[in-house]
C-alpha cells in the first residue's frame, strides 16, 4: 500500500524543518490529523502571524513588531554598548540572563567560506554603519565558541580596531554546574589560560 | 526584554506537538521566520490538506482519501485475515514490511482505565460488526507489547473466541539485529518460552 498522498506530502514538508526526521515528521503529521480543527487552525495561524507581524529591527536586526525593536527603543539600555550575536535566538538567550543592559547587533550567521557565507552575506556593513550615528564605546562579541565563530570574531575585531572602539569577547571556560572530569581538553585548557585571581 | 508576542504564541503552539519542547519550538519558530514565504506556504498548505483531504476508512479506520482505503479496496488482499492495530502509524509500519497481505482494523488506542480509555472509546464494536458482513478466518492482534497492549489483546481475544474465529498475536522475542547481552530480561524470558524448533 502507498501511504495516502496528503500524508506523504505533509511528512515531506515537516521533515524539511531542522531536527525533524522522517519518523518524527510522520508522528507529527498523524498527530495533527487527529487534532481538533480549532487547534490546528491556532497552530497554522500562529505560524502565519510570525511571517506577517514580525520583521527585523532596522537598527540591530533583532525581531520586532515595529521598525525598532524593544531593546533599541528602550531608554534604559546602555546605548554605548553593543553585543554582537549570530542569531535572534542568541538575543533571547542573553536577555534571559538579565546580565546585559546594552544593545545588540544580530549578524545573521558567521563566516563560513565552505558554505559560501562571506562578509557580504552577514550584517557587518550594517554594524560598521552604526558607528556613524551612535556613540559606541564597547563591542562585545558573543559568537559561538567554535572555529567559525572564532574566525568571525577575529575578522570583526580587525575591522573595529581602527575605529578606536573597545572590542571584547565573552569568556570561555567551564560551564556553571559542569564537571571538570567530563569537560573536553580544549575547554579545560582555555579555562586554565583565562584563569582570574580571586 | 519580552520576546515579541507573535513569536511567543508560535512557540507555545508548536510546543503543544508531541516531542517538541520549548527549546525545539523556539528553534522551529525562528527557522520558519527565516524561511521563504513560498516554503512556509507549502508547509501550511500540506497540513491544511491533511485535515481536508484525509478521512478514516469506513471499514478499517485506516487513513483514506475515499470512503474505503486502498487496502480495503484492493482485491489482491486476503479478505479472510484482519490485523488489529492501535494506530494508523502501525498500518504504515506493517505495510513497509511487505509481510502481510490481509486487511486491517485500527482500534484508535488501547484500553487504559487510568486515562479513561474504555472499550467504548475504541473501535471494538466496529470490529465485531465486521463479522456480520465479512468472512473472517483469522484475527492477528498486533498491539504494542506493553501492559496496556497485552490487556487489550486479551480483552479482544475473549470477545472474539465465541464467534469461532482464530485469534493470534504477533510474536515477541529478540529484535532482529538486537544483542542478547543488551536485551531486557522480560524480552529474553519471552524469547525462551516462545522458542521454535529449527
Amino acid at each position: 500500500m502507498q501511504i495516502a498522498e496528503p500524508l506523504t506530502i505533509a511528512i515531506e514538508e515537516l521533515s524539511k524543518l531542522p531536527g525533524i526526521g522522517k519518523k518524527t515528521a510522520q508522528r507529527l503529521a498523524i498527530f495533527m490529523l487527529k487534532m481538533d480543527d480549532d487547534r490546528v487552525d491556532g497552530l497554522l495561524n500562529s505560524i502565519k502571524d510570525l511571517k506577517i507581524k514580525l520583521k527585523f529591527c532596522k537598527r540591530c536586526f533583532n525581531l520586532s513588531e515595529e521598525d525598532l525593536c524593544e531593546v533599541c527603543k528602550s531608554e534604559k539600555r546602555d546605548q554605548k554598548l553593543i553585543c554582537v550575536v549570530e542569531e535572534v535566538s542568541d538575543v533571547i538567550a542573553i536577555e534571559k540572563t538579565n546580565e546585559f543592559n546594552g544593545l545588540y547587533h544580530v549578524l545573521g550567521g558567521v563566516l563560513s567560506p565552505l558554505t559560501g557565507i562571506t562578509p557580504d552575506s552577514l550584517r557587518i556593513k550594517e554594524l560598521l554603519k552604526r558607528f556613524e550615528n551612535e556613540e559606541i564605546k564597547e563591542v562585545i562579541l558573543a559568537l559561538n565558541p567554535d572555529t567559525e565563530g572564532e574566525a568571525t570574531s577575529l575578522y570583526i575585531a580587525k575591522l573595529l580596531k581602527p575605529i578606536g572602539v573597545n572590542v571584547t569577547r565573552i569568556a570561555r571556560g567551564l560551564p556553571i554546574g559542569g564537571d571538570l572530569e567530563f569537560a573536553d581538553e580544549a575547554t579545560i585548557g582555555r579555562a586554565m589560560i583565562n584563569r582570574i585571581s580571586i
